[in-house]
């Protein structure tokens, strides 16, 4: 028995609104010993207020030590243990250009590369061909055709693009043909279980047809596949939760994200004043929103402290509107670290508040590392605030008797 | 999908050094209700600098409520879950009097006893002979040869010695002999699966040889086997996290244990400063350095409350010759705790501490069991610290994308 069996078994409906605003990357570290890091720095009247009168702890995205992406990131912060559940590399590539999987599609990152005359691999990322080059020859491969199996070519980026294959009896389990090493042939798609032999059989012919339209191409005149991966089975909001969840997100990863896990993506928002306008206008459709604030963790990333002191202010500037619309339970949150001093994912614990009419407050009058960790919530894995944040709404009965 | 999975996945190899010091049997207890306890009685300005610096927390050694054995403690210490990794009676007896086992090995607890002229076990103990006596006793059955299996017999204490069995095919589960009372015959030893067939019947073997050469002992007149156990498997350092490791340890039990998770036992150190001085030889050659300092266990196991905090004194100042070599990590910790006031090993959790530029600093100044509880590691069971470890040295990468 897991949390979602219990909080399946425990369910009850309500008229409850849950609000999760997760910065991205929220958590960070002083640049000087003894300093203060971005979220301490940062003036965030509205979210102190919060803290004053809810509850706080330090999540741990996935374990300790373990620095997450942003897939096992947000899986955590959704209530999916990001160990048991894995989105395996191609599915997420393709989840964050926007692309809808469905149940039984096989979504393979592949790279182009360039041949040398005997057929071996020169370069494995074809000299790094720019994005404007690479799409129209990415665009060519549509011309594919495979009996049987619809074929869908997407380009990314550079040498990068994705190709998703849609049809009866595919499984995830090929091997890479990326032999990850310069003057071999690109190796031949091989699948790892029975299950996967007509992916792998689809792989192959894909590959016999590509190298003759890419042929005469100077540097992309072949590609390599991997990573790939059958849409991973999430169970939905609605079936371990009860709720109608919508995602209010600017970039196409966390849309992907959330659809992966039953969430409708509401709205076409390109700002968090947007982002807070399609949450009022939502607002009685749904009892979940997820709202997803990129800029602290690209921040973060540059390095740049000042940067996402300002962005997380920005955050702060936005609390009243949501209070304003009188959410049972709002969080606010993170799914991981990204602190500027190390311009990157870490794995320190997420500051993390909750706030509703029967959480427990805690002593603290601030939001930030430091008070977070003798907050009332402790420390914890992040797969357990979706459980807090239905018992706060109310929406879980009592278990056993 | 363990630990030892995400470690192996995400290891990152690069020049860090990280330092784990283990105080044995740490943590305490106040003697008087509102006093301080031994840690906190002791002067430790080097530790308290490192406080500062660092982020402490609780070490839970197995699970709350739960006192280890030196085994467990360490097996949590090292990232080998107590409870998945076992470590039988007899391989642990063996590892303790720095017998090196093998991959195969059986090793077996044994007890003289005396039969009566019935042959039914008249004392299970042999009357408690002095250890001068019985380890003659115990050599004497070094005569005992099996075909196909290479004999070892070591004596150990009083009525107590160890047999290890090496040869093909001998699996690690047969019953103990021991009756557990007197008035009755020892019993047969009995395989619990196929695999120990073989051992059972060497084991009956050396019982029939043994009888005969201790018939006329007027004490110890036979003997039973106990705690018959494999070398457990325990996946290496290298291969678990990418680490050439070196063990630093006085004690025969300590480098045994350290030897069964793939370290390298370095020097002959018989004082602490000894072991500093082999850390400083041995810098160069390693990655990562367990150091056991046991005098804090054995003053609190003496219910020696003064005594336990001076043997803390000294520990903390060997602190600044650690500091001088510059590891990237260095971690000061126990086993668990061994509070004078029990005179015994405890359940309660382990002041730990750790330090690197890139921990996030919690807001103490001092190191204790009263500021650990409220450190920025929280309460965290002793298993997740070589992730911690890992992650603060840089060696472990990002978790999905």
């Amino acid at each position: 028995m897991d949390m979602h069996d219990l909080t399946r078994q425990l369910m009850i409906k309500n008229d409850s609104k849950i609000v999760m605003l997760v910065a991205d990357g929220l958590g960070g570290l002083p640049m000087t010993p003894g300093g203060k890091t971005e979220l301490e720095t940062a003036k965030t009247p509205n979210l102190d207020a919060l803290a004053t009168r809810g509850v706080q702890g330090a999540s741990i995205p996935v374990k300790p030590g373990i620095a997450p992406g942003s897939g096992p990131g947000h899986l955590g912060l959704f209530g999916y243990d990001p160990i048991q559940y894995q989105i395996g590399r191609g599915a997420l590539e393709a989840t964050g250009i926007g692309f809808e999987l469905q149940q039984g599609d096989v979504a393979v990152r592949c790279n182009f590369c360039t041949l040398d005359s005997e057929g071996k691999i020169s370069d494995r990322r074809a000299g790094r061909i720019p994005t404007e080059e690479s799409a129209p020859v990415a665009i060519s491969l549509r011309q594919i055709q495979i009996p049987g199996v619809e074929i869908f070519v997407e380009p990314v980026k550079e040498h990068r693009f994705v190709v998703v294959f849609r049809g009866e009896g595919l499984g995830g389990d090929v091997e890479d043909t990326d032999p990850q090493a310069t003057g071999v042939a690109p190796l031949t798609p091989v699948a790892r279980n029975k299950e996967s032999e007509k992916t792998a059989k689809v792989a192959k012919e894909f590959l016999r047809q590509a190298r003759e339209i890419l042929k005469d191409q100077p540097k992309a005149n072949f590609h390599t596949m991997r990573g790939f991966a059958a849409k991973p089975h999430l169970p939905s909001y609605e079936v371990v939760y009860g709720l109608r969840a919508a995602a209010i997100a600017v970039y196409p990863m966390y849309k992907g994200l959330a659809r992966l896990v039953g969430m409708e993506i509401v709205g076409q928002a390109q700002t968090l004043q947007d982002q807070i306008d399609v949450l009022k206008q939502n607002w009685d459709d749904y009892d979940f929103f997820f709202i997803h604030f990129k800029y602290v963790d690209s921040t973060g990333e540059d390095g740049n402290f000042d940067e996402k002191v300002k962005r997380i202010e920005q955050l702060d500037e936005v609390i009243p509107q949501i209070e304003a619309l009188g959410p049972q339970v709002l969080i606010v949150t993170g799914d991981h670290s990204t602190p500027a001093f190390l311009k990157s994912h870490s794995w320190h614990p997420v500051p993390t508040l909750l706030v509703s009419d029967c959480c427990r407050p805690d002593p603290h009058t601030t939001f930030g590392e430091a008070t977070c960790i003798t907050g009332g919530l402790g420390h914890f894995e992040a797969k357990y605030l979706m459980p807090l944040a239905l018992a706060n709404a109310d929406r879980l009965g009592k278990y056993g008797a």
